[in-house]
């Protein structure tokens, strides 16, 4: 057992922060880069004194696992986006949850429900707490709040080594998930950006984006079964390959996000590590010629493993590109065959398109550093005055060059003119991409929430003007309600409420995400 | 416009129907082939006169779409399974509905809906008629009862050429759907066995499995997004390549066959005929044997479009194979590129499993020929006394070898002894596959519903009880509705519950499939 502690106000562990020397001599090199940011650096506040809690201990088991101490309550009061950083770096607490229950197997998460639900608490099922959209922030909440962690249910429980699954505990982190898998030779290679400090559970209730660029996207598509906890009792799907009996409940529990139930394990689809692999970076002139290429290898068939497509300006700062080109991130792998003649084809693809093709390992490790140094960088931004804004979708291709048009334009708009606004395709589909956009503006100190949420508005309501989705893969929170109640079909919304009253009568599950009573 | 009337027993068109001779002549060669059945052939029923409707036509637009006439009641009283085929054979349709309603557009669907929610009329959304599960048939219900036939909603409305998809009515027919879109250079390939007399509409609300053995294995994959009216108003999703905001709307949609709304519309994913194809027969020594080779192929990564397993018996019987020997029929298809290396790594696994391969067309062709010759053989097998059922399941790898064993050990004992009982595997994932069986038994004449329901029991509570789903693509409707209440989640059971008391509070929508009130 590890006795590092997590930052209570940004990402990773205490003992990873840099001292405030060596976050001044990364300014100085950011700054550089990016033109902008300072090297004034500013220090996070002390983790502060915290209101008493308002409700009393829960009784029996959950007595023990109930932690009030203010770390514990601190770093289940925001999730990780910009905003959320911003605020922890502030000091800003004052809606942290009354405590935090760590049940320690299945039995201790229905008492949970049990003791929330007759004591009228509200409960925010938590896994690793990286949301980037509000998802697991308790603010404008009447009443006590616990947070639910389910950090202590942390193991793969099966491996089935015939059909390649395996059943795993919902509050698993990704490399420990992996490191067990690993024990039996395999993976679940599902790596999004959050990887190393988020949950299995999480990435089912948030129907999380992972390493794969085509076909099996979103972790939806490694799931087998599900089991879950509701207020109503326990939600256990069969494990079945495939299924076409009445809609799926997998698929309701998906993207749930803590309102349904809380998901307590799940059977998922792994496979042994590839061997088999092809890596290539490929230039364009601009992104737009890039996504041409994109589209046709999204209709090839060929199934890249990485096909992400990157713009200049970020293909710069990310030092995947010089900056002048667009770069398209291209991988094959397999662990049955050699994937040369699916490389070649592709290649010959984007050659067609205009692309100029290297065939190099280095260009998937220098974006690979980059795409997991990101979360940290964020806290460094915040300390040298740099707002930084993500935020992702999904169009069709016939509306793709339009649609990036209009958010480029509004987000550029709202960020200032000495804002970097740049693209990337994290996932690719035969009908469309889901472009990620990554904001980066000299930070107005002091205002940067009032900021950001100006940036974000503007980038909300020009997806959804545009035809977008609010979401490819971040999921909705509180964070993109707005645009989320806009976007979903009216039907829809008042069954998932009927649906939500039915399995949680006393209200207590996550509320404000997703829907309202 | 075509004048051909269906036959409203069976499958197809009145002038299809062979006369009684024929189908003595092919009884003949029948009982060579399967030993059983019998050159006395039974001629069917005539169109009985039905009872009065109990309900007065429909007011304003409605009342000129108002088919009361016999033949229209009689070929919505009933799906094509072979119990449905056996009761309008011997002339039973005293449940017929009322009288069936053919809106010319969505606002008389619109319109319907509020005539029956507030005339207090049943509404069974009909498509083309080809359930196998009761999912239209309006039995035991109390009061008037109206079929909602979408069959002049037939249009392929839009093709947007750079996303590869279309926008599509949801009456249209396979045949008159791929003959649209083939004026656009576009093929949806999706065929399931019913293709020919079967709807996108239905396709969508029963989750049909089509063309492709891997990968785009349900309508599911290849639904961008649904437009539906609903007692309470349209329920329509954006048009998205892929989403992560909230569960997806379309897969509640997906299976709710006919419970929570009707389908209008959808945009659905196409792409170009293929142009490059290679296809193989691969023989084994045994079932087994070959199960373990598209273990292998279904977890190789290759995705073919067409790997169906087919045991000697099957084979023997469809003329695939000389009945000693397992057949895998093997193809890859793409419009992008030579699928060769793909070929030639899938038959190396073959060999690698003990196949015997052999790259042929005809294969496919004697295989394609029998699979779309078997519903018109149900109705000659009705006449001639042999009992036909099939049924569908799908199972993890490694539970495969024991649930195939105890499934065919149940269906064999309730079947008798004489009954052929045989199994191929019509779609397969890296996880388990979807084993389908096929039951022939000498029919015991005029007691063929008690014979049929005798080995549905058998069969749902073998499958039931050994882990598999009650469907992998045939729906639920009601003949399932006992193992589907007992597969699927309770806490789910009552969501759906919910969601349709709310979309639906008069409960007019196909009562008693799915869910009750």
């Amino acid at each position: 057992m590890t006795t590092r502690r997590r930052k209570h106000w940004g990402w990773g562990y205490e003992d990873e922060q840099p001292s405030t020397d060596e976050v001044r001599a990364t300014a100085g090199a950011i700054v550089d880069v990016l033109g902008m940011g300072s090297t004034d650096v500013e220090e996070p506040a002390p983790l502060p004194e915290l209101p008493a809690p308002r409700v009393a201990p829960p009784p029996g088991p959950l007595a023990a696992v109930w932690d009030t101490t203010a770390h514990a309550r601190a770093t289940h009061a925001w999730g990780r986006s910009y905003q959320d950083v911003v605020r922890g770096f502030r000091g800003d607490f004052a809606h942290a949850p009354d405590g935090v229950l760590r049940p320690q197997d299945e039995r201790e998460v229905e008492l949970a429900l049990e003791w929330c639900s007759s004591a009228g608490v509200v409960c925010v099922p938590f896994g690793g707490g990286t949301s980037v959209v509000g998802g697991v922030t308790p603010r404008g909440i009447d009443g006590p709040v616990a947070s639910l962690d389910l950090g202590a249910l942390d193991r793969v429980l099966e491996v089935d080594q015939v059909s390649r699954a395996a059943r795993i505990q919902a509050g698993v982190f990704g490399p420990a998930l992996e490191a067990q898998l690993s024990d039996h030779g395999m993976t679940l290679r599902h790596f999004p950006q959050s990887f190393e400090l988020s949950t299995l559970g999480g990435w089912i209730a948030t129907r999380a984006g992972g390493h794969f660029a085509t076909v099996e996207t979103h972790i939806d598509d490694l799931v087998e079964s599900v089991r879950a906890v509701t207020p109503s009792g326990v939600w256990e799907s069969r494990r079945l390959p495939g299924s076409g009996a009445g809609p799926s409940p997998d698929r309701m529990l998906l993207g749930s996000e803590g309102t349904l139930g809380v998901i307590t394990e799940a059977w998922v689809r792994v496979r042994p590590r590839p061997t088999f692999k092809r890596s290539a970076g490929v230039t364009f002139d601009s992104f737009m010629r890039g996504a041409e290429a994109v589209r046709a290898l999204s209709q090839s068939g060929l199934h890249p493993s990485n096909c992400r497509l990157i713009d200049p300006v970020e293909a710069g700062f990310t030092g995947t590109g010089d900056g002048s080109a667009a770069v398209l991130v291209l991988g094959f792998e397999s662990a049955d065959h050699d994937v040369g003649p699916w490389m070649d084809r592709a290649l010959e693809i984007a050659r067609e398109h205009g692309g100029e093709a290297e065939e190099r390992e280095d260009v998937v490790g220098t974006w690979r550093g980059a795409f997991l140094r990101a979360p940290y960088l964020r806290d460094t931004f915040v300390a040298i005055g740099i707002l930084s804004e993500t935020f992702e979708t999904a169009i069709t291709w016939d509306r793709f060059p339009s649609f990036h048009e209009q958010v480029l334009g509004s987000v550029r708009e709202a960020a200032g003119e000495r804002a970097l606004v740049s693209c990337r395709f994290t996932h690719v589909y035969p009908d469309g991409p889901a472009p990620y956009y990554t904001v980066l503006a000299p930070a107005r100190r002091g205002e940067e929430v009032e900021q950001w949420a100006e940036i974000k508005t503007a980038a909300g309501d020009a997806l959804n003007a545009a035809g977008g989705t609010i979401t490819h893969h971040h999921a909705v929170g509180r964070d993109h309600r707005p645009w989320y109640d806009r976007q979903r079909p009216d039907p829809f919304a008042a069954a998932l409420r009927a649906a939500k009253r039915e399995l949680d009568p006393a209200g207590i599950l996550n509320p404000g995400v997703l829907v309202d009573p």
